[in-house]
């Protein structure tokens, strides 16, 4: 019982990521859940009481994947090379290179679906998605900035390394009125070939 | 009455927009528009037969404000100077100076409410958002374009142009996640410093 239990919470929140990353928060109801996942009302209220409880485990499932992906980029990135601003090209490139993944077949961000609500904002259900962005800017800060030095004119490291999660978001949304599968690709290495510029 | 319906028609519309704005297209109600407008439902449908109506009225009105907003800072970045590069500059700047109107309280911006709504990229509501960002792609490709001139290794002008619309869009998502105002203007500088590098 335990096992199946953990199985159908997972189908629950998979079907769930899907259609509210597809058809946004509001627009997608825990009966479509029920049906995409293949469970059963008794099943569904069984893990999740209500919607709202469905949200907070999906975004902080989601947050602490985000997070799990930035630490394996970053081990990569220091493993590839000693040089700090080689680094930077590296972590970026990290993701330029698995982007099929992340814009595959109506691939979107869960962290969209969940910020235009703003319900979900100030209910503080959107709590992990700012957890998964200091998580963000406090290691590319710290990686940017070494590759920065103290040179005195140099940008703000802190607002380099928010640019990063503008850059995934941004592309998303782009990708998303354009349709076009190659964006990701596209502003992955425009952003790399920048940030190059400005570590240079 | 003319004159009397158009004044209707305006509020409806900016009522509309706000509230889809900062709650949602699938959150937001033909009720809600109605009573924020201060409007009566047969106002209402005289002028939108549908929340869909609506919605398509909405959509083009706003990406029209956007291309008049392009064509406006691409003005005065061609009479700033007549230097490629610091016309790039000139251009990221005249929004980064313009910014307590881009991120004042609550600011965000349409598009991402709509491009969320998957129905509504389906249906071609949110095609107007894509003759959008080709009229950005198109006038910034030729102003990056011209400050790149035919260097070897350079990138690619027209991923650099769509940049600057995923800066936006992705900065207010990151806004709306940290509520932090001063968000737009340090990702715009963060922009403006790394094109300069790119182009330098």
């Amino acid at each position: 019982m335990p096992r199946d239990g953990t199985a159908t919470r997972s189908r629950i929140l998979d079907s769930a990521e899907r259609l509210v990353k597809v058809n946004g928060y509001a627009a997608t109801s825990v009966d479509q859940v029920i049906t995409e996942s293949g469970t059963s009302k008794g099943a569904f209220f069984h893990h999740f009481p209500s919607k709202l409880d469905l949200a907070r485990t999906l975004v902080q499932r989601y947050a602490d994947a985000d997070v799990a992906e930035l630490r394996e980029a970053m081990a990569h990135a220091e493993a590839a090379t000693d040089d700090p601003a080689e680094r930077v090209s590296a972590f970026v490139r990290w993701f330029e290179e698995r982007d099929e993944a992340l814009l595959g077949e109506e691939s979107n961000c869960l962290y969209i679906s969940i910020l235009t609500e703003r319900e979900l904002v100030v209910d503080g259900t959107s709590d992990p998605i700012l957890g998964a962005v200091v998580a963000w800017r406090e290691e590319l800060t710290r990686l940017i900035g070494a590759a920065l030095g103290d040179r005195e004119d140099a940008p703000d490291p802190e607002a380099l390394a928010d640019h990063v999660f503008v850059t995934f978001e941004g592309a998303f949304l782009l990708a998303r009125s354009t349709g076009d599968p190659t964006t990701m690709r596209r502003q992955l290495r425009a952003l790399r070939q920048m940030l190059e510029a400005v570590l240079r």
